[in-house]
């Protein structure tokens, strides 16, 4: 078996070099450095990305090729259950575990993005509803305990805590928001992967 | 087991009605007939509806609740993988099942509601890309085959062609495209459940 995933420092594909820093799994896969275009300008499209509109993060396992944050964190977790970093097939956790991936692409990711650039319409609203919404939905799920599946840190945290960790202004001024997402930026993984993207951007 | 599902007619959760035709489940699921705000200004939230947002679909497995459309997609035909309607864990087609379930919440439905919205912004461009990279994508996916995963029908295309039976106007007009939506709209399961929808509407 051969796992390949195609990475850019400082990105999305951040969380998943992270999640393999939490499923020990940095030696079982190839990563390939490529850059993308930069906000400040610098950067650029990879030649050597076959991801089509040459984003990051891309998994290739064997010949196959998964796409999407959430698919490949998925993926991970569902061909190394023993690692305890999701909620396999059959777990009483799976359609929580499922329904936060899902939710974060759906949701999440379009609400703060409308928000950080000042979008509104009625259709967002109807759509994808918005950011009181979303906090309400995490409040809820993390009120009575400190991660979205219970007592352990998942997948579903990494993904779902991440636009917080990148922009900490959009946290929600909630506690059990605030408290959840230190833990999550409080673990190795986080400290580990930040000093693993810093020795790739040094070297390039 | 018991599995129930609210469902609202002819809205987002009848996705998953035309799924339990497909896979001959019609009969294992209690479908909970619930209103929700009408674009025409009838109907309502539903109090007897538990989402946090009166949203449908919602699947509640014995205690477990699932929402968001490609997870409740998932979880079904993962719990039913004899029914053939997804690919499992282990099957070589599993990456490019779920990468397309993704795809669909993260960058389809956010750029069909920009474009519908008609709003434009650099940050929407960066995060989702456009609707002109959609039809290459999807054109890509389906040009050596007649569905998403190859020759059988699955839950992948039923989601991903969705919009574009509700908005046939916004189906991209490349043939291997246009081709795939009529394949698709002209299942027995899409016309059942029109049926099942109306019936739902005539009692109400």
């Amino acid at each position: 078996m051969t796992l390949k995933l195609y990475h850019a420092p400082h990105s999305r594909s951040s969380r998943i070099i992270s999640q393999l820093f939490e499923m020990d799994l940095m030696d079982a896969v190839d990563i390939i450095h490529v850059t993308i275009p930069r906000q400040d300008g610098s950067g650029g499209r990879d030649p050597n990305n076959p991801h089509p509109e040459g984003k990051v993060p891309l998994l290739v396992h064997d010949d196959i090729t998964i796409w999407e944050s959430g698919a490949i964190m998925q993926y991970l977790t569902d061909l190394f259950p023993d690692r305890g970093f999701g909620a396999a097939p059959g777990d009483a956790k799976r359609g929580l575990y499922l329904s936060w991936l899902y939710y974060y692409g759906d949701v999440m990711e379009p609400v703060i993005v409308h928000k950080y650039a000042e979008l509104t319409h009625p259709a967002l609203q109807t759509t994808f509803r918005g950011f009181e919404e979303m906090t309400e939905r995490l409040a809820n799920g993390l009120k009575d305990q400190p991660f979205l599946l219970g007592d352990s840190y998942t997948a579903a945290d990494l993904l779902v805590h991440s636009p917080f960790a990148w922009f900490a202004d959009f946290t929600p001024d909630v506690p059990v928001i605030k408290d959840w997402v230190a833990r999550c930026t409080s673990r190795d993984a986080a400290t580990k992967t930040m000093e693993f993207d810093a020795d790739l951007m040094a070297a390039a």
